[in-house]
């Protein structure tokens, strides 16, 4: 988010009016940490930003390569999804009547699974968080929210994506006789580092001696925002198991040094 | 639970060690409000029993019935499931690698709609609760917790059904890398009325001119415990729109009326 600040993606006052999960605001919580500066977004206009960073996924590890040159960010789509039916006896109610909210929560997460594994390119789907009401044995869900986060590297494949869910979600209110209402979470398209950044990257990692392949990243960062400023790109090392989002989230210490040489001597190279 | 207890199906101390989901315990709140007796369970053993309450489902408004003379109480298998995948990065993490407890908590409750049509009989299957950890849009859901609640008139039948869904959750455990375990929450196999008792309130409501219909109750009540110890028996009346579970649960003044003067004259013939 600050990123997106910096090149003037968010205003600051919207990013200060985020309200996280505790109830907390961005704003509030940075000016208590002492960490709410004066400076003016975007007031120093980087030659190039370059970021090391873990890959958060398997690929380097499964293919015994150390450095990543990323050459650019999957497209991502978060949506949050609330489904309303009707509270109803689990015993009393036949199946027909019913009006189950938790019944399609459950249709669309595996709807997602069908989407990832029909769609071309790199397209993973993903339902991450489901919250029934009332959430009990014998009562038939009457609302049901979970998110929704969609992330393809081709922008025209995103967009198809998207609509494709758009129609299953047509389909299962007509079908299913609930209300659907849809809400955007964030919305960003799938962006290319600048490939002489790319190239940089490559280049020293083999001068270095280090295995290295192209890839592209699967998560968000901030290279992302940074690429709308000055040329940007991202050095990646291998995730131990690919884990990431995990406790068990690891890189060995041999991968850490590496990433950390290759940045040194790009950034030396970018500063002539 | 209470009858239950009365009935000896549950030990006093086991119902005691019951603990709430706002985690205190029946023993200890029976104890605060005073209502901790000392008279032993089963003390009393009724000539008969005989229970007024609302449908909780829609048939007798359907019909346009008033009373309900209830042959039975469908069977009930609660079942706790708890999957335990894998935690990761939902941008990152190819579909194929993923070992996604809420992708599986899903294909359960929908799996479970396709159980419930296909089963011959009066079959019931609802996922009521269903709670993910970590439960955040972008990680991949390391576990699921989720509660099916499988019901039928049918002894044989609730059986097969229970059969059915264990032979999913393996197929599901193996397919997608997961660990599935599963605790019995509660389970009552379906119980007939005292074929007296059911006449009895078939007979009274048409003296009184009510209209009248037999059925099966689909939740349980205290009679079904009770049928244990007397013969026992339940009078219905009509729901609203079938709703229970729902806070516009209601029934009418006249229905009202209608249910106490059928127990009435009921209990007046039972006493001879």
């Amino acid at each position: 988010m600050g990123s997106l600040v910096y090149v003037g993606g968010l205003s600051l006052e919207d990013a200060y009016a985020v309200r996280g999960i505790d109830g907390k605001t961005v704003g509030e919580e940075l000016r208590r940490i002492g960490y709410a500066g004066s400076a003016k977004p975007g007031w120093l206009k980087p030659h190039a930003y370059l970021e090391l960073h873990i890959e958060q996924g398997p690929i380097l590890e499964e293919e015994g390569q150390v450095i990543g040159a990323v050459e650019g960010i999957t497209g991502l789509v978060w949506t949050e999804i609330t489904i309303t039916g009707r509270a109803s006896h689990a015993g009393t109610t036949p199946m027909h009547l019913r009006r189950d909210a938790a019944y399609v929560a459950s249709e669309i997460a595996v709807f997602l699974r069908r989407l990832a594994r029909g769609m071309s390119g790199n397209q993973r789907c993903t339902a991450g968080r489901i919250e029934l009401y009332p959430n009990l044995v014998n009562v038939i869900a009457e609302r049901a929210v979970l998110t929704v986060d969609l992330r393809n590297t081709d922008a025209a494949a995103l967009q198809a994506a998207e609509q494709e869910l758009a129609v299953c979600l047509d389909r299962l209110a007509a079908q299913e006789n609930v209300a659907i209402a849809t809400r955007s979470l964030a919305s960003f398209a799938p962006i290319a580092f600048a490939a002489e950044i790319v190239s940089l990257v490559d280049t020293t990692a083999r001068e270095l001696g280090l295995p290295c392949r192209r890839l592209p990243s699967g998560a968000g960062h901030d290279a992302q925002m940074m690429a709308r400023l000055c040329p940007s790109g991202m050095i990646f090392v291998p995730s131990v198991g690919g884990l990431s989002h995990n406790v068990r989230e690891e890189t060995k210490p041999e991968h850490l040094q590496a990433g950390a040489e290759v940045l040194l001597n790009a950034v030396l190279k970018l500063a002539e």
